[in-house]
């Protein structure tokens, strides 16, 4: 989830000068629209140490209506707080209706440190993550705009802003011994910090993860995601159908991929497609990853550690001919292959996700499936045949399914193979003009490719709201398809072998 | 939770001949409009040992049509269960959609046994009830309809039916050395029960206690139970707009207190209203009491406990005059006592716990609550000031809110003031006869009066879905005021005592 976000996008100073009157203007309406349609807004802002959630929050003031906003920042505890249950201090801090809240730190902090610090076991913290998800559904059930930004810093970019404020005299002293004892333990920050993110990003309190490295894109990404929440909540009151509707719209408010369509970057640009191969390098790398992936397999088998592979891609992006790479690989007695295409009778007579369940390999075995679960959050969602609720609820399911395999001890791996528009073209083209391939393009392929927009938005809130510790995505580059090949083989060997 | 449930009703042979036929014919209608609109039902059943649950079951599988029905039971797992996650069993036994499957122990088995036997923690035990809440949550929002059973016997029938069972020679077979066991820890397995119950009643998958110590009295309340959740599920499903009005509707469903109203029986006839005390009795144990309560309130203070009091109850039930009598044993600086009236415009524009939150003592003190947060499932369920939606949710939101005190260290004890209808009534006319006492008497309250049938059916639910480990409910016979104020002493004292 948080990876995804590293896009390196960044706004020049030109630009946001130029883009942000209107943004501020159209602000102050929306939060008027709020005011007067007595929607109670949480805004969360959270993020580790200099990712600058206080300049942050110090431009939304300004550009919100100061009559109609309530900032909390939460220190240590005050004595009053301390002999109360730990929650008091965030009820009594909630915004009324028609009023902006915004809370610097929330409930989020004390879970997180505590588990980055080991002060809170596993199950404890994740006690903690489902307390808050029931707070603010109970929230949102009774009407409020729930909107939660992390601002996130990728490693390095953490470094380099540590540095930078230390040189700077006039922030010198915002950098504290503190901060770089927070910088060594970046790693299980960020784990724990995901997993809170993951567990408790839902339809109705949906995190965005706002790459913070350049502030003028991580106030301007900010502001516009915020508009648009802001926007929705009070369309939604203005339908006057009171709270109940207002609830369900709220699910509607675009997930963390989608700020301004087009607008803010997709984590596929991240991909390098331009990547080649030789021939003689590919045979040679090819036949080393396969023994390698034969000899993790049969010892997988023989520690009884199973291993879900799930293959999504564009059309003609090369899944077929790199599952076959891969189970050439592999001991046929240990793996199996399973296309997902429309579901059965049997199978549409169930939850959607009873298909995949059945299909679950034993210990030790490898499961690859072409085509998955994955349908739902992407065809599903783009030709709408599952509704916005279904396939919005459905990131949750998803993540609480393979988290489920991964409790169970398995591997868990997805690749996304992408390709260029272009190279897709040329693919199509020549399946069509190559008699034993013509049967591979079909009209719905055609279609499909129109829709790539669609498309490009399902990939990217899928990214982000399921690359989870427990089952990650790899983005695939397959313009080459002997690089994606490898790719694939490389990442499945290291995936396991890590594991065993 | 369970405790509601021992209302000892028996139901004879003759009356049980008369009313099965309707039943049985009742159900397989209900059950052929559930296939014929392709609502997928789950059926749990669960309880302790020689509850009767296989005999229900068989009894259910006789009335319903075998085409349409599904019966699971799970023992332990096989080696192909045992190499896939543990909820893979359950998954593969999910009734298609216009089946019932019903199941036999099912997903809370494991997690309450492992918890008894004190395998499992306290948090993962929270855990695993916040996944299996997730699940329901998930087949509930795909358009199944959920209902739970749950076979409850008293510490004192549970002991009966075994001896009962072992001198029988045709059923002594079933009584096993694990059974005898297992009842030596019917205290633990009910606490940790209760709790599941407790985490996992929803409005989408409500849990149904029923009393199984008179087998007829079982059968046939679980029987109506049922057909009234199958009927509902069918009306929902013919109104034709799919899933996600079914999920609406399937809120709807009633709880446990009112299977047939007025048919069941009521958690206050268990009240005892007949109990009388002499004046000088009385004069000498309120005065011990107090002391008592004096004394040990000033210990709370110096060891940072708090107590939350809440005292609602039938109109002219008393809770003025008891209050007093409690808070003339403490020390002034110690208590508050918060009168609940209609809430201000401050707090009309928060969520309806907010205003509780806001009073919530320091450590050490007591706040004592003259009507409370249960005012939502009662006044304003049955005047109709909340939606079914809103005060059906809010059985979990308090549950969790008295947790969070709980879990702080306080001690939170609830009273219900209970009046019969004659006393009420004499009490009503007396206030209008005695000038001082007029004005305690309103057209709102004759009003309340004639809503009593709705008000019995809500407190029988609340009492079921409210009364929990941590917060218990203490009905307190109230025809004699004398009474009321020495059992309301009395358990406080009780109560903080064994805090301290």
């Amino acid at each position: 989830m948080l990876k995804s976000a590293e896009l390196g996008l960044r706004v020049g100073k030109e630009e946001y000068d130029r883009r942000l009157p209107k943004l501020r203007l159209a602000l102050l309406q929306a939060h008027w629209e709020i005011h007067q349609g007595r929607v109670p807004v949480v805004v969360v802002i959270s993020g580790p140490e200099i990712s600058g959630k206080g300049e942050l929050i110090n431009r939304l003031a300004a550009w919100l209506d100061p009559r109609g906003l309530e900032v909390n920042a939460f220190g240590p505890p005050s004595d009053e707080e301390r002999e109360r249950p730990p929650w008091w201090r965030f009820w009594r801090s909630l915004p009324p209706r028609g009023k902006i809240g915004i809370f610097l730190g929330s409930w989020y902090t004390v879970p997180i440190i505590g588990r980055v610090e080991g002060k809170l076991g596993k199950s404890a913290f994740q006690r903690d993550l489902d307390r808050i998800a029931f707070f603010e559904r109970m929230l949102a059930e009774d009407g409020a705009l729930i909107v939660k930004f992390w601002l996130h810093l990728s490693k390095k970019d953490q470094k380099k802003h540590l540095k930078r404020d230390e040189r700077d005299p006039r922030t010198r002293w915002r950098v504290t011994p503190i901060d770089w004892k927070a910088f060594r333990l970046y790693d299980r920050f960020a784990k724990w910090s995901e997993t809170a993110l993951l567990r408790t990003d839902a339809p109705h309190a949906p995190w965005v993860v706002v790459d913070a490295a350049d502030e003028n894109h991580r106030d301007l990404a900010v502001g516009r995601y915020l508009l648009e929440a802001l926007r929705r909540g009070a369309d939604a009151m203005k339908e006057k159908s009171g709270a109940v509707k207002l609830a369900r719209r709220a699910r509607s408010v675009p997930a963390a991929g989608r700020v301004v369509p087009g607008a803010e970057g997709n984590v596929l640009d991240t991909v390098d497609l331009a990547r080649r191969v030789a021939d003689e390098a590919y045979r040679k790398e090819l036949a080393k990853l396969q023994g390698r992936v034969g000899a993790l397999t049969r010892k997988a088998f023989g520690k009884k550690v199973s291993s879900v592979l799930v293959f999504e891609g564009w059309d003609a992006g090369g899944k077929g001919g790199t599952i076959r790479r891969l189970t050439e690989a592999i001991d046929p007695r240990l793996y199996r292959v399973v296309p997902i295409a429309a579901p059965t009778e049997e199978e549409r007579a169930q939850h959607y996700l009873w298909r995949f369940w059945r299909h679950l390999p034993r210990d030790g075995r490898v499961t690859i499936f072409d085509r998955s679960w994955y349908g739902r959050v992407l065809v599903e969602r783009v030709e709408g045949f599952a509704r916005p609720e279904e396939w919005e609820r459905a990131y949750l399911e998803i993540n609480d399914f393979e988290e489920q395999l991964a409790e169970h001890g398995a591997v868990v791996q997805k690749f996304w193979l992408h390709v260029s528009p272009a190279e897709q073209l040329r693919r199509f083209r020549e399946r069509q003009r190559i008699g034993f391939k013509k049967h591979k393009i079909t009209d719905e392929d055609w279609r499909n490719r129109k829709q790539r927009e669609a498309y490009l938005a399902a990939i990217s809130d899928m990214v982000a709201r399921t690359d989870t510790p427990s089952a990650r995505w790899t983005l695939v580059a397959a313009n080459d398809k002997k690089i994606a090949r490898l790719t694939v083989l490389e990442t499945f060997a290291a995936v396991l072998g890590k594991r065993l």
